[in-house]
């Protein structure tokens, strides 16, 4: 299997704008023969979480070699530092403002740095661009296999959002809406669940106290139900043809996450889902 | 001239989300050197027909070793088999829903299998994402030359839709409308005409009874009227520039269809035309 | 440093329909082996200043060897022509509509010809969708190195805009709005600036007699004041991060162009600022 330099780009840029096609002509300037994949760049201006939870669902199906260049960047121009992480799964270049919460979670980080030598930014540097002049030199750089200790001195102290709120009871589990997707479906904190048969298992991810080891529980999907807004779901399913058409359901999520969603229909707008929202599970 | 794998990628996704660079970071852990090329993830959410037409009007411009992944799939998880399909114009990976009846009105099917062999998988299959766990996979695996057989057993009785309403008068063809595009220019189902210097021939494709051979129809342009909506518009045209900005024209579209437009305007919204309705063109 | 054929595009199709998709299965059908890099096709139909725009503010960040194809193209049919032109900084494919304009003012055109030799054309070329069968086809040969004297007679007349308005008095700039960005971020004709330690440089580009030298004005940042829309806003900043979250500011863009923009905010839409406005930078 052939290696070739990949970089995949995640920006809240838009796609109106010459903004990413500057940043990937930036990138192939530096390694012609780079593959270039979009992961998002509709992420809501300046939503760094957003951010963080569109890349935790899709870094781990890239190549080990890939570098993921992440652009939401409020801070651009401001003492936020511009860093590059390793880990097996990939290298990650963005702003050290805590868009890498979620992955950090999941990948040990084997190194960390600041992109301090001017040596692998553009010759002339803006305030309001860094995606251009720093990160996607930096990305391209990585790309083409410079050693990420090149790019510039060790950070230890990275900045990290606090998990999203995942609380177990004795019969049930209370965590927050974490994402609406183009469907309306709309992903929670209640994870990682996997089926067992009829049963459903539950491994708590992303749970206060994260030194503790999880304790599994299971539960029986058709007994069990969801509190959301008010609101009461009976039973998780495996899929959404398993209800009528527009009917509302909770289901096991590609991810492994608890969802929320509505037969060929927007669960989001149906019952008024937002992110950081209190959903329980109850079993 | 090189060849190198070719995966062009049509879903309903949206690109807001991570799922289609998910999918593409399948491909490309698969087979690294693939090039990916969208040819829309904004299809309506669900709308398989519309799925079908935009695949139609792309896929014959694409070299014939290209792998079309398409993932419109409002049965996930459900009976619905998953599909891939070799034709002379390319390969076609998706669900058997229906979503590739308008190719196969023109191409002959050389084979067509279901996807039924872990091997061509991931190795976890969700009940929600079979886009980035079974498809993806399978156009990476026959981009990177294995035999179409190896995906599992042949299918004989695929899902199509009903051809397109296209029916043949004297003076007349009523057919209805397809799709309106991002300008708001409205495509039919009458076609495909040509033009012969001032006449426009029309040989009906679409036709109920596909069987008999389609008789061709010889019309003067000028001369003949588009019915659509209460509105009459005279004459047929060649291109927007033929009549006044604003105006609302009958032309021959890009891929021999009928279509209605408004120069510099928008005609789905003008005349308020939706998919499925009714149009008679008369001479 | 290996160099690969890559082609670029910036049109006014959206990315709902196939347009998009089907003029890069053309060019891989020509070239297979070529990059394909989007910079926007979400320019508002047919307006070719604001394509004319994106194009300039992202060229030059692409490897000389680089086709751009562009089209927004409202006379796609008419008597207008179709051209390509090569300059130091890459080669460029559209139509001959002003919508290489501003890149122009910039590069030396070292060859301009009318895309009129059948032999880089599809074998048939409809009246509505030169993108596909014109524009496309003549990108993918001059990518694949065809001499750009091959693709038809030289143009000594191309269609070019005005420049932009920017009239430099004693102590003041006056300028026009030229784009709102997806940020809402607004970009202004008033440039070049530059930081020179607490001034800023200004030489003017853009400038009505564009042939007399342009004089340098140098000024000091927090004394200077931007009038636009009957408002005023003082100081010109480095960066969106020196004023308080949801304060109105004025800066140096990342291109070297005065920009007005709120912190975390979308200063286009709180102060209603347009294309084609009036800003006058004081000082």
């Amino acid at each position: 299997m052939k290696q070739m330099p990949l970089v995949t780009l995640t920006t809240d840029f838009g796609t109106a704008d010459g903004y990413v096609g500057t940043m990937k002509g930036v990138v192939l300037s530096i390694v012609p023969e780079a593959q270039l994949v979009d992961i998002s760049h509709s992420i809501a201006p300046q939503d760094v979480r957003q951010a963080a939870y569109v890349l935790y669902t899709a870094y781990r199906f890239f190549p080990r070699h890939t570098v993921h260049l992440v652009v939401v960047d409020p801070g651009v121009g401001s003492v936020r530092r511009p860093v590059a992480l390793r880990t097996p799964a990939g290298m990650f270049v963005g702003p050290d403002n805590g868009v890498f919460s979620y992955m950090m979670a999941c990948e040990p980080v084997e190194a960390l740095v600041e992109l301090a030598s001017p040596r692998y930014r553009l010759p002339k540097v803006s305030h309001t661009f860094h995606g251009r002049d720093i990160f996607a030199p930096a990305a391209a750089h990585l790309a083409a296999g410079v050693p990420i200790a090149a790019l510039g001195p060790a950070v230890h102290d990275p900045i990290t959002f606090p998990s999203p709120r995942l609380e177990m009871a004795a019969n049930s589990a209370t965590g927050e809406i974490l994402h609406a997707d183009h469907f309306g479906n709309v992903i929670t904190s209640i994870g990682l669940l996997r089926w067992e048969g009829e049963n459903v298992s539950l491994v708590p991810t992303f749970q206060a106290g994260g030194s503790e080891r999880p304790v599994k529980v299971r539960l029986r999907a058709d007994k069990a139900t969801v509190l959301v807004a008010d609101q009461e779901i009976r039973g998780v399913h495996r899929t959404y043809a398993n209800v009528e058409h527009g009917q509302t359901l909770a289901l096991v999520g590609s991810e492994g996450h608890l969802e929320i969603a509505v037969r060929e229909g927007n669960a989001a707008s149906k019952l008024n889902l937002q992110p950081g929202q209190a959903v329980t599970l109850q079993w």
